[in-house]
């Protein structure tokens, strides 16, 4: 078996341990591994394939260490400050934070979609944003079947999606508690901001729906909209996407590329009331796909509805397999 | 003081309560009141301004009362065996249901709207779907300014508006119980289907706020598109808008438009964080509007996000409303 050294860092937080649970679940082949969270985390113990590991305290005696891949999943500021520099000494780096997506150099990698961009990295390759990995593995098909003219996104997002506060936040309402996190109360309403307001009226969410379509897409200049909105669900985003194809099409050939694209799973017997759900999605590795209907108030338009665990495919499972593209 | 002669059908359910709610916060100038409900609720007391009641078993009888106005709040199958004939008798009929809305004779009224409507009837006037008439009051300003090529709706729809059942059925999950009423659990789930599938794959609430939205607006073949979402509220609809206008427009005069608009509060100061929630609109008449912002993604493009009490605004409020333009 050929030597294989990989870290996570940020093992300990909610995103970096679905990290752990994917690379166990899908058997990673690394032989060896380092988990490595904040110095508070260090010490501690973690269970991977019933082995004890020590969680290591992250400093710059990492860059002392022999690695060969590095997933990252500890927030922007940890990644600016470790990845360039673990970058330079040949380690590659997988980066779930928005910090380095949009930077010309680093590919922003859905596997299904443009797993070749993954070859092209100096070093970092980006893990995109949760509701972007989910509605663009159902776009991609599209856009080889029939061309892609325009996009417009509304999303249904979980409170995982702000992490572990997110998820205590939601608790706390249903508690009876006052909100921390989010800047309402998520129990018993929606509450249409994710991330903070650009100069242009769209949050910072709309803005990486936006861009990182058109990269992972591979069209700079596609017109895309979006609405995003945080849902009191705890877990798995839905994306209704309203697009307009290039092409003339009939929906049952729609129905049929999106049934034959990877990663994809099509529930869309509407006759028989059935269509993915967030609870459809919870725990699971693929990206649900239904109401598949024409939009008749437009030339060549279609709705969908695209359901996944933004945790899994929308974090930790993505980066897995991207980092499976590596060996 | 003019005699008025006022009969609420269906006055014991969830809407139907609020029916009488609003008469009397609107301090409505009937000079009789009759309030019907199914004979099992025959005999029971409603206080109406401090004034006791009886709730009268609906029947044949109800042909032979003197009414005037009679606002129906207990279903399709109700208004379908007694709007028409007290019609007839020259009763003016307020059918909260959607059995006439879309009959060529009847007018659909929202009073901010298309007020005129309201006179041209034949003894029987529909209000609409809930989501659909917080979507028109924000629409038609736009409309009558800039002209509206093509409307996009996704809507995040409370449990109520499903009823006192609806509402029961979010409860059941918060307590751990199994759902009864809706398809599926809706405690911790957003559910992509309200009302029943139609032959094109839509739901009925889908084709409702499309066919209901033309002819509200008097464009019979405006180019519309709907998906309608159950989300785990209690109370208060959202609506993620997406219109093309006809003409040009600085988002400033969009926001002045809908600023100066009947029936509308508008929320638009993201820099400060300021948007329309559930939990703003709940309990409220008004229909409230922020998030607007140009869609760069089409030409004279623009997002705006609508929110209110569905069943205020959305039922009981228009209603009556209604029923304030026949006197």
């Amino acid at each position: 078996m050929k030597r294989l050294s990989l870290a996570v860092i940020g093992a300990t937080g909610m995103v970096g341990g679905f990290f752990v649970k994917v690379l166990e679940e899908r058997n990673f082949p690394a032989t060896d591994l380092k988990f490595y969270a904040s110095p508070r985390s260090a010490g501690k113990k973690i269970l991977f394939k019933n082995k004890e590991y020590n969680i290591l305290a992250l400093n710059d005696d990492i860059f002392n260490e022999d690695i060969d891949i590095a997933l990252f999943a500890a927030g922007g500021d940890i990644s600016a400050q470790y990845a360039p520099m673990l970058a330079k000494k040949g380690v590659v780096c997988i980066d779930n934070s928005s910090k380095f997506r949009m930077d010309a150099s680093v590919p922003l990698v859905v596997p299904e979609v443009n797993a070749d961009e993954a070859k092209k990295h100096d070093g970092i390759i980006a893990n995109p944003n949760c509701s972007t990995i989910q509605s663009v593995v159902a776009l991609a098909p599209l856009q080889k079947a029939f061309g892609i003219k325009r996009v417009s996104y509304t999303t249904y997002q979980a409170v995982s999606g702000a992490g572990q506060e997110g998820a205590n936040d939601l608790q706390r309402g249903l508690d009876g508690l006052s909100h921390q996190k989010f800047s309402h109360p998520i129990y018993n309403n929606v509450i249409p901001q994710i991330d903070i307001f650009t100069e242009n009226g769209y949050t910072g969410e709309e803005m990486k729906m936006i861009k990182e379509t058109r990269k992972i897409l591979g069209v700079q200049d596609l017109p895309v909209t979006a609405t995003c909105v945080r849902v009191p669900i705890f877990n798995a985003h839905s994306v209704s996407i309203n697009v307009e194809l290039v092409n003339t099409f009939d929906v049952k050939d729609v129905v049929q590329v999106l049934q034959n694209a990877s990663g994809v799973v099509v529930m869309n017997d509407w006759a028989k009331g059935e269509y993915p759900m967030p609870i459809t999605a919870d725990g699971k590795d693929e990206v649900y796909i239904g109401r598949i209907r024409r939009d008749e108030s437009i030339a060549n338009g279609l709705n969908m509805w695209v359901v996944a665990d933004n945790v899994r495919k929308g974090a930790a499972t993505n980066a897995v397999q991207i980092a499976e593209l590596l060996i």
